[in-house]
C-alpha cells in the first residue's frame, strides 16, 4: 500500500517536472534533469540535512529508471493535454500526505525536536517542487501568494502525528488519521481556492 | 555572551529574510522558507561540506522556533520602516564576525587546509544571503559590484585568525582580535562606501 | 596523467566560471565564488550524495588556490579575447571524460545499481555548470536545446565503463575506453553541432 503510494507519487512528481521544463523548452536532458529534481529533491535534501545514507533513490534504484521512463514518453509527445494537470491533484496529495508524514517520522527517529521534525516533514513533501522551479529560474512557486495551501498542508499534518502519538494513539492509526488530514485539507485547498494572502509590497 | 550575539545574529538574518521576501510579494509559507535560508543556509553548508552533524539548528532547536515568531510578527505588520535597516548592520556585522571565526575554526578543527579553512568561515557568514537571493530568482547582492565590502571582511577575519594562531595569541585573544577585525572592516565598508571594482562588461 | 588531467579540467572549469562571472559584470567575490561552483560543484554533489568524506577539494587543498589564483589574474585582465573558449575545448572534454568516468566508478564502489552510477558520473561530469548558471540566474545552458551534446556523452561514456567492465576487460582498458568515447563522441559534437530537439512550446 505505502509501495503503491510511493510509486504514484513519484510518477506524479516526475510528470509535473516534464510539464515545467516544456513549459522552459528544455531538451531531453533538461526534461530529465528537472523531473529527477522534483521526484527526489525534497527527500534527498531532508536525508543529506538528517545524514541518513544511502539516499532513498540509491537504494530504490528503480525509481530513477521510472522517472527515466516517464521523461522519454513525454518527451516523445507532440503535446500534453493540459486537463492532465488537474488528474494529477489526487495521486500529488497522496505524495504530499506520505512524505510529509515519513519524513517527520524519519526526522524524530533522529532525535529532533517536534519543531524541526515537522519543518522536515514539510521539507521532504515541497522541496522537490520549490528545486524544480529554482532550476528553471523562477522564483517558486510555493512561495508566491495566490496558489492553493500546500506546504501548510503539511506543516499541520505533522503536527497531528505528533499530537496523536503524543497522546497514545499507536503508531499506525496515528499515520493514517494524519496522511487523511493532509489529503483532506490539500484537495479541500484546491477545490475551494484556500490561499494565504501576499505580505509585502514590491519596490 | 557568544550565545547573545548567535542569537542576534539569527534574529538579524532573519529579519533580512523577511525583507527579502517582502520585497517579492510572497505568503507566510515564502516569508519564513526564506527567512529561515537566510539565517541557517550558510551554516548548514559548512556542516554538510565539513559532515558535522547533527546540524547546529537541529541541536539548537529553538532557532527555527525564533525564525517562525520574527517571520510571524513581520508578517503580520503592513508595513516595515525602511530605516530598520540601518539597525540590523550592527548586529549582522557581529553575526558575520561570529559565524566566520566560528567556520574557519570548525574547519581547522577538521583538518582542512588554511586557505580552505578560510573559505569555510566566508562561506559561514555570507552563504546564507547568497542563497537567500537565488531563492527569490535574483543574481545574489554578494557577487555584485557597488554594494560594500562582505565576504572579504570575512576573508581577512580569517586569515587574522590563523595568523594570530600562528603566532602563538592564547586561542581566545586570536577568537577576539579576528572577530573585531571583521566588525570593524565591515562597518568601515559600510560608513565609506569601500566596493570592489565591476568585472568584465555585458554581452 | 590523471593528475594532469584534473589539473586541466580544474583549471578550464575555473576559466569558464570566470567568463560567465565576467559576462554578469560580478566583482571578485563573485568571479572568485563562481568559478570555485563551476570547477567543484559536480564533484562536491557526488560526494554529498555518496558520503564520501572529505571532499575532494578538502583533501587537494592546492586546487582551491588554483581557483584563486586563476580568478585573480582573470580579474585582472580589462578584456579576456572571445577565442580562448574554443581552446578550453580540449581541456573541458577531457575534463568530462575524466570526471564522467571517476564519478561512474565511486559510485559502484559504494554499491549503487548500474543506472543509478551512469547518472552519478553525468551529475559529476555536468553539475558544475548546471550550479554555476543557477547562481548567475539564468537557465542552466546544459538543459537547453541549441547546445551541443554534452550530458548525453556522459551518460553514453558510463554505461561503456559498465559495458566494458562486463565484458571482462582488465579495469585500466575499460576506464581508457570509455574516457576516450566521452572525449570523442563530445568533440564531434561540437564539430557537427550536434544537439537534441527542444521538447514542449512556451506558454
Amino acid at each position: 500500500m505505502l509501495t503503491l503510494i510511493e510509486f504514484l507519487a513519484v510518477i506524479s512528481g516526475a510528470i509535473f517536472g516534464v510539464l515545467l521544463a516544456r513549459r522552459k523548452q528544455m531538451d531531453f536532458v533538461g526534461v530529465f534533469a528537472v523531473a529527477f529534481i522534483t521526484s527526489f529533491g525534497g527527500g534527498t535534501v531532508r536525508d543529506v540535512l538528517l545524514d541518513r545514507h544511502p539516499l532513498f533513490w540509491i537504494t530504490h534504484s528503480h525509481y530513477a529508471v521510472v522517472v527515466f521512463v516517464v521523461s522519454g514518453i513525454a518527451s516523445l509527445l507532440p503535446q500534453i493535454p493540459r486537463r492532465i494537470e488537474p488528474m494529477l491533484n489526487v495521486p500529488d496529495a497522496l505524495g504530499l500526505a506520505l512524505f510529509s508524514v515519513v519524513g517527520t517520522e524519519y526526522a524524530l527517529q533522529s532525535d529532533v525536536a517536534p519543531f524541526v521534525a515537522v519543518l522536515f516533514g514539510v521539507i521532504t513533501g515541497t522541496f522537490g517542487g520549490v528545486m524544480g522551479d529554482i532550476v528553471c529560474n523562477e522564483v517558486p512557486n510555493l512561495f508566491r501568494p495566490g496558489t492553493p495551501l500546500y506546504a501548510t498542508c503539511a506543516f499541520v499534518g505533522g503536527w497531528v502525528l505528533i499530537g496523536t502519538q503524543a497522546a497514545g494513539f499507536p503508531p499506525d492509526t496515528s499515520r493514517w488519521i494524519s496522511a487523511a488530514v493532509v489529503v483532506v485539507f490539500r484537495l479541500s485547498a484546491l477545490r475551494y481556492n484556500l490561499c494565504l494572502r501576499p505580505i509585502g509590497s514590491p519596490e
